[in-house]
């Protein structure tokens, strides 16, 4: 622990890999493909789901479970969906020592066996909305694999809904990316652009795709939690429909949203530095650390009798570790809780204790300017004080890095300069082969199109032909 | 939902059917043996998790995700294990559209992939002990599937833990077995015989497996949580080894414990009667149901003001539903709402807002005699009063009835009247043959030796040779 990570300037992609590895969030299974999220990343992934489970409950949602299996028949029904899906689907032929009649997929996403318990559930106009949302695991043969980011087996969280009209499901298709955004600002203190996909980049089988994006410490984009607008497509492939208040048979109308353990990759990577992992207090699993310092027996229990005054002082508010490890150096626990991205230290020496104070460490600002003295009798206050401020600081500096590496190009060749450095917001036509130009030229991608909009009309940066609406570019994950 | 179940009397298994379908806690998928766990069912699930999680974090424990696939090769390192499982196995055979190399076991049980990564975490006697729980979905091929009770896939929780010493590990299975027991009789309101498991019934691989018996309504054992000291079994397939203090090279010891969506159907048949669900008010969803009354609009708004009140008085404390359905009539929701085990209803009238009261009506009281008028004022206090009596009320009756059919047969003749009837406690010498004559003439196996036993000297009831031990037959799931 005492070996520090490769630096993110001498190689971003193996900086990423040695903070998951070291801050000990995860590591590879022995199946190819998939990981182990340990205890640490797990904690963190716990606070991720609470911030979003509280959210979707708030705005209405219930919980329910579907099955790991879905027939294989059933993806075929959705034309666009099978031919989306088919090339990363596992599949299980053998059950209970015998081959199975019909193989049967491990859902890559849920889609279709929970549209196939929709067409029981709804009859009438009634039975409808339906807001439900389940945390589950789910399975996507991957060829290049990375922790959290892109792995074979991932968890998530998939919302499902139907409604009797069309207005009715854009608006909670817009309602939950809203939620996504709101928990991606207040509680990752991730910035992020809410927008549409382009067609080419939507999920197979809908309408319109929407996403979150957000801007990694590379300037690269990771889509970080989409929601679609599935229109009719799923109801008439799976017959979900109702009877509504004139008595008129209608197909329903449906979404699905989903936000991943991918989430986990973006905090390491929008927050952390060349010391490893910076968490934000709202996520972390510890808030703060409290490390004590001795060099004999006699200071050690004074210091330990301190260390639970502070104790008493943040419980039960503060989310708080006592490290009181004897085997290791107190140097060695602050690099080690530097690696794990505790926000806020505190260190307790004997003459700390003589004076009734302690040391405030922030993990956001290094060195001395991060220190501060605080006595004891003010602690319950100015910890949760210092918190926000953390979390805040971490929300502004990454806007400010996002806004710093965009550019807004009004001509190709500052395009492609601009996706070298960053975001750009470029005029697009909308049409399938400018963006495909964009690509082949310079490997970025249209990472969405904006919901904030401001003037109408310009001429698309590719073809200079008339355009409407800009779109942001970027290289992706 | 005005139609009846099946009364218990007049077939049991049906009336279980009946009310997990009917109190919408669960369906059948259209994969043979999995299940949809339904939103009200699955919120009664939220509340089990819950209430073991919290459990598990006060013991030391925390929560990590290990993957969904196994290689084949792994499970076959444990020789019990293996022969345990293998009928059971769901296998993967194509990966992105390619036969696979290895096929993959979808996870029956995590030991082997956790062993695996224990391995490769622990060093020194420092690392451990590893206090972990997974919440994950398991799957076993079933023949005979039911509801809950024995599906191909269900979720539960599986805690894996490693150890210095027998004697650590041995302290923590019976730590995770009192957890179960405190949990099945403080929130599920369920009485329990912890006890162990004899050979012919102890997990694949366990050293020694201890369990939870609880008595359905049709005086059926169902083994409801199980804890495992797996002695060095799993340590040596998987080579968990440690320096200990004297710098020795030693196998750790290892155990598992889980407890499954199986405890969902506990519920359902030790509470329920024939009106459908009745349910603890510590994991009720809904705790309390209010069900407003009028005939005209003026009525309504009026009953309405006055519901609204009752909801202030009891919210955030009380987990309250209010029924205002307008299309169905109050006599339709109260046999809704005592299908689903709501276990207080508040009914409220022009008549009692006149009189400033309400009517309580507990569900697992019937009629009359199960109803009270209380005045709105004092409804902040009695309410959490009477779901307490409801929840004592609720687990010593359960005992009562269990109590009422065990019986403690001296000899062969009353073992087999009394496993027609219910629990048996009779001596047992110990030999699997005389566990295995109990089963061939009376299809009742030994539930567990029971951890609480009396005078240490007896004769089995089945050969008459010298027995020290008690065991308790029954019927089981």
């Amino acid at each position: 622990m005492a070996v520090k990570v490769t630096s993110r300037s001498e190689d971003y992609s193996r900086w990423y890999t040695d903070v998951v590895k070291m801050a000990d969030l995860a590591e590879n299974a022995p199946v190819r493909g998939c990981m182990i999220i340990k205890p640490y990343g797990y904690a963190l992934w716990e606070n991720i789901k609470e911030g979003l489970d509280r959210r979707f409950k708030e705005t209405g949602h219930v919980n329910a479970y579907f099955p790991l299996f879905i027939p294989r028949s059933f993806l075929e029904r959705e034309a666009e969906h099978v031919e989306g899906f088919s090339p990363e689907l596992a599949v299980v032929t053998i059950g209970g020592g015998k081959e199975l009649e019909e193989p049967l997929i491990v859902r890559p996403t849920s889609e279709t066996v929970i549209g196939d318990a929709y067409a029981r559930w709804v009859q009438s106009y009634r039975d409808l909305p339906i807001l439900i949302n389940q945390w589950a695991n789910v399975v996507r043969w991957e060829m290049r694999t990375r922790l959290f980011l892109r792995t074979t087996e991932f968890l998530w969280q998939e919302g499902h809904t139907a409604h009797a009209t069309s207005e009715e499901a854009i608006a909670e298709t817009m309602r939950m990316l809203d939620v996504y955004a709101d928990f991606a600002v207040k509680d990752a203190a991730i910035p992020v652009i809410q927008g549409r996909k382009s067609d080419s980049e939507k999920f197979a089988g809908a309408v319109a795709s929407y996403t979150i994006e957000a801007m990694m410490g590379d300037r690269r984009a990771l889509q970080s939690g989409t929601s679609h607008f599935l229109g009719q497509n799923f109801a008439r492939a799976f017959d979900i429909k109702f009877l509504d208040e004139k008595n008129e048979l209608q197909f329903a109308w449906t979404t699905s949203w989903g936000l991943s353990t991918r989430m986990v990759g973006a905090l390491v990577m929008v927050h952390g530095d060349d010391q490893g992992l910076i968490l934000p207090p709202v996520l972390a699993p510890f808030q703060v650390v409290v490390v004590p310092i001795w060099k004999d027996d006699d200071q050690r229990a004074t210091v330990l009798a301190a260390v639970e005054r502070v104790r008493a002082a943040l419980q039960p508010g503060v989310r708080i570790k006592v490290d009181d490890r004897d085997e290791v150096s107190p140097g060695f626990k602050f690099n080690d809780w530097e690696m794990r991205g505790v926000p806020l230290r505190v260190e307790i020496g004997p003459r700390d204790v003589a004076q009734g104070q302690v040391v405030l460490a922030r993990r956001d600002v290094p060195g001395r300017e991060g220190k501060s003295f605080v006595p004891v009798d003010g602690l319950a206050g100015a910890v949760p004080e210092m918190l926000a401020t953390i979390q805040a600081n971490l929300y502004e500096r990454a806007l400010a890095f996002q806004q710093e590496h965009t550019a807004y190009p009004e001509d190709y060749a500052g395009l492609r300069e601009a996706v070298a450095e960053g975001f750009a917001y470029a005029w697009w036509c909308g049409s399938a082969a400018c963006e495909a130009q964009v690509k082949e030229d310079t490997s970025a991608t249209i990472r969405c199109i904006p919901l904030a909009q401001g003037e109408r009309a310009g001429r698309c940066v590719v073809c200079g032909e008339a355009a409407s609406e800009r779109a942001v570019f970027g290289r992706a994950y």
